[in-house]
């Protein structure tokens, strides 16, 4: 991992000690992938954290400020990995004393940092329902903020049932994503995906494949879940990634979701290597 | 502002920037009065702390290393501010990749910080409901964690409209507590505090009164809270502090919450300061 630490347009050497993204997650991020230098649609990830900063009142650095600093942290790219790896900004309201109230004249933090692209997961994954559920919030819900103890958790039960993922639901039983990707369910020949108005991110590639697919935002339960013919899981860093198993229930590999994988190359070449080299 | 930073045992100089506290507000606080040198109620404060962990399966520092090095912070007071100050510890889970994954072997990192006592109100607090209302999570209800943006938000909207605090609801419209304090009402001669099994934060200064005003947890609405004959906030740091106003609800000064100062005193000496200079 390679870091570098802004306060508002100056680059520090260190995160500050009163910053509140630390002491509240008050904060937003994106997790983007790199490709050839260029990252898949940049605008969506900025759009989001526009939107995010608007729920917050929370003020974003200088977009172009960002754009070169990021392309900078990956412009010795010796091509050895010709994938491009992942891209991470987190944006927080600054620093700013010990209580909740926001300072009025805060300057942002910001880190930008570049992690390799994940290993690609050749026969689709093995996933579980958590037990940790996901609390509806709708003045939270969609955008991508820093107060993610809610996945954190549930990603350790992942890791302790070792499973690949974990899907998640909120306290009504709605299915709304897995820890950190989108999903979306194949049932009756066309694609659904959960609503997010209540809770869960409303991801990038998810806003992509929801044209591109046809798809429609539903409620969608537990059991009209395990009923679909194919799920996919999917996120801005790794594309579409089929469900191989949940639980009991076994899919084998579907032809919607390789329909849906040449969908996503359409729009951004960085997913046909997905295709191209499972 | 004076703060020193620990990775595990030893003394480091800045925030990791690959530390999970600023990317996914995990992990705990605790923020304390400091009183001539001691805190109040520390065993209650580390208790506290103790359950958060269990919950979030987070380690935490060496308790000794941690009052050793408060005490240091605190030592070198010249007792022009005898009434001591603010002692707020963050413990994170510490550095930790990319993902959501706690990592196994984390080290927590941990934050000590020395601020002064807030100024005390003299005539009691104004305050308003907030909008922002608070999502029910039981996996986190009760627990001090840092995932604070709900308090944040609803914090902003006091400064906004020039209160002093603002009263928290959940999404089904049960009172909670205050922004940054627990709060107590008083009807039908007896003493009421909201139950904080779905969200808020299960305050040390709130399970001091609890048992010392006989007071009885229960489920509140806002007609309830508006009905009653007396309101108090209370904290850690600020003891007791009775609500003046609620939109165009006003409360005189009543005997109750007098006598609820008295006892808190008799529980601890620094909130007789409160009782004696106003």
């Amino acid at each position: 991992m390679t870091t570098r630490i802004f306060d508002g347009r100056r680059r520090v050497d260190a995160i500050a000690a009163d910053g509140r993204g630390v002491a509240y997650g008050d904060g937003l991020f994106e997790t983007m992938r790199v490709h050839r230098g260029t990252v898949p649609w940049w605008d969506a990830h900025w759009a989001r954290l526009q939107h995010g900063a608007q729920r917050l009142h929370l003020r974003l650095p200088e977009p172009r400020q960002v754009r070169e600093e990021a392309a900078d942290l990956f412009a010795n790219d010796d091509s050895a990995n010709d994938r491009g790896g992942v891209l991470k900004l987190i944006v927080t309201r600054g620093g700013g004393g010990r209580g909740y109230a926001p300072p009025a004249a805060a300057e942002p933090s910001w880190l930008l940092s570049r992690y390799p692209v994940p290993v690609a997961v050749a026969d689709g994954l093995r996933a579980r329902w958590c037990e940790t559920r996901l609390a509806s919030q709708p003045l939270l819900a969609g955008i991508k903020h820093c107060n993610r103890l809610e996945q954190v958790l549930a990603r350790a039960e992942c890791i302790e049932a070792g499973v690949d993922e974990g899907l998640m639901r909120d306290l009504d039983g709605n299915v709304v994503s897995a820890t950190s990707a989108n999903l979306f369910v194949f049932r009756d020949g066309r694609w659904l995906t959960p609503l997010l108005d209540r809770c869960g991110v409303a991801g990038v590639c998810r806003a992509q494949l929801l044209p591109a697919l046809q798809a429609r935002e539903a409620r969608l339960d537990t059991a009209a879940l395990e009923a679909a013919d194919a799920v996919f899981l999917c996120n801005a860093v790794r594309g579409i990634l089929p469900l191989a198993r949940l639980g009991a229930r076994a899919w084998p590999a579907h032809p919607a979701i390789a329909a849906a994988r040449v969908a996503l190359a359409r729009r951004h070449p960085a997913f046909a290597l997905d295709v191209e080299h499972p």
